[in-house]
């Protein structure tokens, strides 16, 4: 993408409304523009990270077996009531009434329509397991939005629901998520622990939180600092004894945040030296509540004996949307965002230093046109901005890996390679150069 | 994916609701499942189908320069109330109240939102042109939602809008959007013409609406049938002349729709033997509106001459979610779809006569190993259905190449290759099956 062709509406003053590094850094780098409370526009930049995360959700979710649907923001309230959600949800729950008078609402999360769904068209127990999963809009109509994307209103979420016949089986199913949760956040370049969690208004008998660790984050998390060491489930994962080994592996060492911690077991479980506080925010929540929904909705399979049997479900959210601000909040610095590779919106950027210059401008189309067609996200600068305003932008945004094409090197043969995290330089001839780049980003 | 272990609830029977073929064939075909009047599930298989039409409409949008961002669904009313429309737009408009009683709407259109976008960070006209566009959900409250996803509330639209400083800028970006749209319906597999159109409540100069040519269309269409055989605009097109030639081109022959229809200018204008009479569904509007938005929202960029300049907008839409159905009323027959092999849910259905049968089973799984690792999206029917029900199905859901594998043909060596659409089969060597079907869908 040629810079001068793109919108990028970066801010240079930090605005007063936000107090969070995430919600300050998604403004100034132009990915975000507040239209309502809580209700943000995703400019060109913040579509493009958030559609990264979209995917290597997507991939992870596939990858554990489950199938990709996509139910409607808009529900109707009749299902609630069948579930008994629709008097409890309270006013987070965004409440609508069409011109029929009809009662509708912006679904907060979907186990009642997708258990509607599976009961209509899932009779027998050799139709499961099943586990869907659908990435769509969300409205939780919070009274005080605040800290950006990361407590707005209208969020991108994950969600998937697993249908099985026996407790034991349904079990298994939120373990496989439970590890492709792993995988997801490894792949998206950030630190998360599984923590024990309360099940809230989602219900049931067993859930999980995933928390991103970062200094800014909002909750206190006190963990076992061997569980950041792990390694993520690797493997395919189909047997039942490989998948409880590897949820037994990570579940293992003690890890809360504070709504559970408890101080004498944190005391007196964990070695000293391997006691970590720490903050976090949670990106994940999965959950795993049996019979709770398939009973008062009459979601049920004939089993292998003949029998009507009442579905075993689980459901499992990821915050998509969330993550963006998760990833800021766990990597920034004094100049802005440090993005982890994977999610970039750019991997790299050429960076001319005099554009206009006939020789620094075939350079820049070279490296350009090669990392392009080396299939590499690239951002090429091609404004008439001062290096320094560019730098400072480039660094702003976070684009990993930069090639500096500039008059004076290339009277010595060379271009100069930034990292931005390392803040690491090396000068190098420009084919050397989108070598080593494409090196760097693994390309 | 295996059969066996997907999610598609076909249906044998014609649901008694469903009147017209595509809403008959996605509720047979698994593809959606009705949540609300109106408002739709999109099971896996039509989830995939949207995806695919998703991408490409994306990728021809990029192609032609507009950058994609993403706008939320939910809206303030006081934005609809400085252009004017939020009282005009009456009762299909969603309205919502949150829990400080603020007036919000579900978005049908984005015109004043991208405005305000665009007005808040463009302030010189050398930040032009630009072109942004959005996929999103909308929502309209149709007093008698029908058809399924045809005429449904909640549907999934493309909207790009353009930013120019001329009136003739502003034309040129309309006519690069007239020839992607051209280009994108070519893609998707489909006969699409372009008819001059009312502008409605959108506004505005200039507007074509797309049509989608199908027996059993919405629409009476009227055109020259010489229409039907151009070829749609190929290169760059970057410079003016070009763009007003191609667009010249597909508007020289008559073309309208029955609410523009002038017959006598019809009978005079069009050679007999060209005049064509179809039917055809709307999957496209444009619109040149220059500063009716721009105006009321002071929406404006310094000029080259210092002054301050109204902008001049387009705006231009695509239904994503509408094609779906579109695709199929232009492509089926009495067994079911008939997909365009571009956005086909799976390209190619490996199918075993004799689940259980290890030579049959280790023949399915070659070939479908061999159609995976080659990028194909390839179905394996590995159930124990017997094989006239699987023919049904693949038909039903309208897989556009089989592979057939049984006994007997192995016994020779063979297997079968079945096209969906012309019913033509042909028998080869394993090896050669796969190679061939690589060749008859591209890949």
């Amino acid at each position: 993408m040629r810079l001068s062709r793109y919108f990028l509406p970066v801010l240079r003053d930090v605005p007063a409304e936000a107090q969070t590094p995430s919600h300050q850094l998604m403004l100034r780098a132009g990915l975000i523009r507040q239209n309502a409370a809580g209700i943000y526009s995703w400019l060109p930049l913040g579509k493009r990270v958030l559609s990264k995360i979209e995917q290597i959700v997507r991939e992870e979710q596939e990858r554990a077996g489950a199938i990709e649907i996509l139910m409607p923001t808009i529900q109707s309230a009749d299902l609630w009531r069948e579930s008994g959600r629709y008097d409890a949800y309270g006013k987070e729950m965004l409440r609508i009434t069409d011109r029929h008078d009809r009662e509708l609402l912006y679904g907060p999360t979907n186990e009642e329509m997708v258990t509607d769904i599976v009961r209509s068209s899932v009779k027998s127990y050799k139709q499961l397991p099943l586990n869907l999963f659908h990435i769509q809009w969300k409205f939780r109509d919070e009274i005080r939005p605040r800290f950006g994307i990361m407590r707005g209103r209208e969020f991108l979420m994950k969600d998937a629901y697993s249908f099985d016949l026996t407790s034991e089986a349904s079990r298994l199913s939120y373990y496989r998520m439970f590890c492709a949760y792993l995988r997801t956040f490894k792949r998206l370049g950030l630190t998360a622990i599984p923590v024990r969690a309360d099940t809230g208004p989602i219900g049931g008998d067993l859930s999980h939180e995933f928390i991103v660790l970062a200094e800014t984050g909002e909750s206190a998390v006190f963990c076992d600092g061997r569980l950041l060491e792990l390694p993520p489930p690797e493997g395919a994962l189909d047997s039942p004894d490989d998948l409880e080994a590897e949820v037994e592996r990570h579940t293992s060492y003690y890890a809360a945040t504070d709504e559970m911690h408890e101080p004498e077991r944190f005391t007196a479980e964990v070695p000293t030296d391997h006691q970590m506080t720490a903050r976090g925010i949670e990106v994940g929540h999965i959950f795993h509540f049996g019979t709770k929904y398939s009973e008062p909705m009459s979601a049920s399979v004939t089993g292998p004996d003949g029998r009507e049997t009442m579905l075993q479900m689980g459901s499992y959210g990821i915050g998509v949307s969330r993550l963006v601000g998760a990833a800021i909040e766990a990597g920034h610095d004094e100049k802005g965002i440090v993005w982890p590779l994977e999610i970039a919106p750019f991997q790299v950027a050429v960076v001319s230093l005099r554009p206009g210059d006939a020789e620094v401008e075939t350079a820049c189309e070279a490296a350009y046109d090669q990392l392009q067609s080396a299939g590499v996200d690239t951002l090429y600068d091609d404004t008439g901005e001062r290096p320094g305003a560019k730098f400072a932008t480039l660094e702003l945004i976070g684009i990993p890996v930069l090639i500096v094409v500039g008059p004076k090197g290339l009277a010595k043969g060379v271009v100069e390679i930034r990292q931005r995290k390392t803040g690491d330089t090396e000068e190098l001839g420009l084919e050397a150069a989108v070598a080593r780049v494409r090196e760097l980003i693994g390309a």
